[in-house]
């Protein structure tokens, strides 16, 4: 972490009041860092789910609860969407008539491109459109998932709309002060290619991770108390990506097609080749190929996800 | 854990004399269980690697070193052969002239019909053989990789030969006996279906990481870069499982070709269903299918992996 990353423990909130619109794993994490670092002075949740509302109120992170997003955001500074990406849209257009002119409208959405124009399309012209993706997360749902130092040594996406005023820059200062302030990184980025990054990163590992464990609860040979008592061989690992939540990752899907087929695309080429190195016996191909995978989790390892000069080996597999 | 899975503190030596070939993560994670659970009296090491042989050594943990399986087996009632899978029948025949009448033979591999012919291959005939696999490991390789606590709460499966004479099946009880003490739950299976089970469980995840890290790494509209910095996003799970060494899971997809092609096969079925489902935007498919993998994760979590009688919901996907 580089020493601007580093909050100061006293300090004036960065935004007077947060809102934050849908308080899940996202939306309760936002809270709990923000509230943490004090970087925000008052905070007020909207929130669609009754259950989830009255867990709110336990859970006593809040200033305010509100079932409507307009009375949430009305006198906000900043407005956080952390709702499933296609309701993003709605959430805004319900919002509208609360948000107060010159208010930063964010989001932490995993998809950038489709989130961008849903956003855009609902909000009022007098409001800072900025998207947001914090690369961060558990399989865990619902407001009592959060934790304050989920974004911690994480990287915070910005995909800002292409204007270039001042005050608009400014604005995008300020939410990148305060991404830093929950001790995130930020990195600014266009939205398509945010997506395809995410699509390699994240949407095709939870894909893959999916579809691994639906095959694997459909076999016949194979029992699932088996599946269970023998996951500790690799298995598990993809349960636990296999457990996030649905909905969230069926709007990603939807709202991403593109960038996840064409990945999906190259991932079902490259498998093809490794199942015909299998078949034929090729094992030097496959230790190749294995030796290589190694050397780039090393890479990962030894970079603390940081550098941006590792040479993986780009030599293709035959 | 039940009450007989339950170590006693003080005991005698199940084996007077154990013998370890092959000291990578799974041999020395023995050899370090069976010393703190006193399961053993003396220990011997075979080991092909002269730098390994050094390192082990250094760690103190082995009685006697020797570059010749034949030399370390001598005398032992225990042989554990945990090199990789196409190793075993080359050890085997180089460990034959000095094993004592009467021992057990066992291994650690992952696969196990091509070993128990192998093992069975180049066995002398009056020796026990009992093919074995715990399942349990990590990414990381070599001697100093192991810990003693590798085992606990595992499961080991044993595949014992197709004979039923009392001092073949007195052999496999003090083999499961060995399992339990070092903290192991102990099963019996068929090697066959032994090879299929974790062809699920624990070759195709395997393979399914490797593929999607080399995929990643052959990008060109994402740098290797990128790929570091927002592996949080799901990504990283898998370069670790893809670190594995690559030997042994060469060898693992080469002799267990049929059933890992089996399981592949269902895999990219289901997959090219999925990746229709986004094309046509079936947003409810997609629902449902991560909805019942969310179920057999919270199965798995609730079973602690024990129980054999979760119902995962069969209903096929369209």
């Amino acid at each position: 972490m580089t020493e601007q990353n580093q909050p100061p423990l006293q300090r004036a909130p960065i935004y007077a009041k947060m809102a934050v619109v849908g308080c899940g794993l996202m939306g309760s994490s936002v809270i709990r860092a923000a509230r943490d670092r004090s970087a925000v002075g008052e905070i007020a949740v909207a929130e669609i789910n009754p259950e989830h509302r009255a867990r709110i109120e336990d859970l006593g992170f809040a200033d305010s609860i509100h079932a409507d997003p307009a009375a949430a955001v009305r006198g906000a500074d900043l407005v956080v969407f952390a709702v499933p990406v296609m309701a993003m849209g709605p959430a805004m257009a319900a919002a509208a008539a609360g948000l107060k002119p010159g208010a930063t409208v964010t989001d932490v959405g995993s998809v950038k491109g489709a989130v961008a124009e849903a956003l855009a399309a609902n909000a009022p012209a007098d409001v800072f459109v900025i998207p947001g993706h914090p690369v961060a997360g558990t399989e865990q749902s619902g407001p009592a998932a959060g934790f304050a130092t989920l974004f911690e040594n994480r990287w915070s996406i910005l995909t800002p709309q292409p204007r270039d005023d001042a005050p608009y820059r400014a604005a995008v200062e300020r939410l990148t002060e305060f991404w830093m302030a929950l001790g995130a990184r930020v990195e600014l980025m266009d939205p398509a290619h945010h997506d395809l990054v995410l699509a390699v990163t994240s949407h095709l590992p939870h894909l893959i991770a999916y579809n691994i464990v639906g095959t694997a609860a459909d076999l016949e040979e194979v029992t699932q108390g088996e599946v269970m008592k023998y996951s500790a061989g690799g298995f598990r690992d993809f349960t636990r990506i296999a457990a996030s939540d649905p909905i969230m990752w069926r709007d990603v899907f939807l709202t991403n097609k593109d960038a996840v087929l064409e990945i999906l695309g190259r991932f079902t080429e490259d498998l093809q080749a490794l199942s015909r190195a299998i078949r034929w016996g090729e094992g030097d191909k496959l230790q190749a190929l294995f030796t290589r995978t190694r050397e780039i989790r090393l890479g990962i390892v030894a970079a603390g996800q940081e550098s941006a000069d590792v040479n993986f080996g780009r030599d293709r597999r035959g």
